[in-house]
């Protein structure tokens, strides 16, 4: 590959936009294509070219990036017609930055590997915010030498690069981040609520928790903004669900049982539900507020 | 209250003994009473006097401490006959850094209050490793005067001391930090086995998440001990179980809805059941192997 490879973006929304701007002023020559129009036109006057179908973008670039709501929207970009695959030439990197199933990570690989091109599955955590300052992490999936092509390119994006292993690796890992979250949102919120109930006050009862075995990023960074009323996201509780279903759909395909994880995903359904889907993943909260019929902050 | 008052002890176990021995060393007259005799003669040997019931303990000093199993064991020592509150006297402070149901840490601050003497409630956390190098995390209810009085002796055997409010708040902050700590638990080891059985290293896993939105205490420390075979404690399970089985009995006693530390509490439930409970609390992990029918390290 030449000093300066040519990318291709495929999916400019909250995360894709950002990250495809670094690229830009990194000096990085770039081609993209996305369904809605307003942020193409946005990102050519910033320098880009405009390509027409996915299929347009591989055949004119070294390395393809998506980043894409859910595994549909990338089954259909990455294997559909006019998609990625059909552009496809030998030595093609595509690198798939949303967050999918594993299972559909590894067939994509299988497809691109049997027309000698490479995929690598790379989802990112670290939010939007991550995404405009370049210091997401990114778990990467798939063949070492394909990652050390692109190393250059993750290093513009991200700040933690990890190469977990192969195809689907890098999604099974971002599965695994999405149990954890979940978990400290859940177990934050029932312990406030109990707190709550019992007739303590929640933000003591942090204070005094949160230094010792308790101490997770969750309880760090979260309980201000509860405490302040401030329910707006940060990552979306509908971005939450997703996720979780992802982690549920990977558990049943692969036989794992998760008895927590499936409760903390009937949770964040129940977000939804209740009309919260557009707030921040902490205010789960909300669900058990109504279960237990109070406020946080009464 | 003189420079140096005297101190009482009552449960010299796997904490009480080397928090005891620690107040010792710091040249606390101390007064020591334990069901077995074994340990009474060791530490009289060190430097304490011997007491024949609670009563006497509590007739003989300024402040009594109670480090024992469980909500019965104290309700027993400080309400029973040859009690605590029987041998009370105008000011005592009665102090104990059991677990126990909050509602009973409330119950028995009444008692006192009632005699003109003070409860706080005064959970630890930090297992035996902190009770020994005098480091452990204390939660305190109850008044505040009684407090300041014994902060000084607090400070021996503690490095974090956080008033959390008004009588019952110190063991609500208790169950609050075990609804986080057996989530994190329960989630690292859904992840592991999310992570083996659907291919990936669990190992590479841990690595690409414990530094993002995943990190937490469990992740930091747990890890290195379950990858190496080790699930020795540490905090032993079946103490996990016993925190949470006051956990939901407070929850069901105030009305808060716990939908996954209830999981957690049965997840831990069966662990007893299949004769793991004297391993550490992070070995919950064998539950699901058996669900999952593997083992994390073949």
């Amino acid at each position: 590959m030449q000093n300066k490879p040519t990318l291709g973006y495929i999916g400019l929304g909250l995360m894709g936009k950002p990250m495809a701007i670094n690229l830009l002023k990194a000096g990085y020559p770039l081609v993209v294509h996305n369904r809605s129009r307003e942020v193409v036109n946005d990102i050519v006057k910033q320098g880009a070219e405009e390509a027409i179908t996915p299929r347009e973008v591989a055949s004119r670039v070294d390395v393809v990036f998506t980043n894409l709501p859910d595994s549909p929207d990338v089954e259909l970009v990455a294997l559909g017609p006019d998609g990625i695959l059909e552009g496809v030439k030998a030595g093609l990197i595509y690198v798939d930055h949303s967050t999918i199933k594993p299972s559909l990570a590894r067939k994509i690989a299988q497809e691109f590997t049997a027309k000698s091109a490479y995929a690598l599955d790379a989802p990112v955590s670290g939010g939007d915010i991550g995404a405009q300052q370049g210091t997401l992490a990114i778990m990467v999936g798939g063949p070492k030498q394909a990652l050390d092509q692109v190393l250059p390119v993750f290093e513009v994006v991200g700040k933690t690069i990890t190469h977990v292993g192969e195809s689907g690796a890098g999604q099974i890992a971002k599965a695994a981040n999405q149990i954890m979250v979940a978990a400290q949102m859940v177990a934050m919120a029932e312990l406030m609520i109990l707190a709550k109930k019992s007739g303590a006050d929640p933000v003591k009862v942090v204070q005094a928790i949160q230094g010792g075995a308790a101490q997770c990023w969750t309880l760090d960074v979260k309980p201000d903004r509860l405490f302040s009323g401030n329910r707006n996201p940060g990552f979306k509780a509908y971005m939450q669900e997703k996720d979780l279903k992802i982690v549920m759909d990977t558990a049943r395909e692969y036989g794992a049982p998760l008895p927590a994880a499936s409760i903390h995903t009937q949770l964040y359904s129940a977000m939804l539900q209740m009309g919260m889907g557009e707030l921040d993943n902490s205010a789960v909260i909300g669900v058990l507020e109504q279960l237990a019929a109070i406020n946080l902050l009464d």
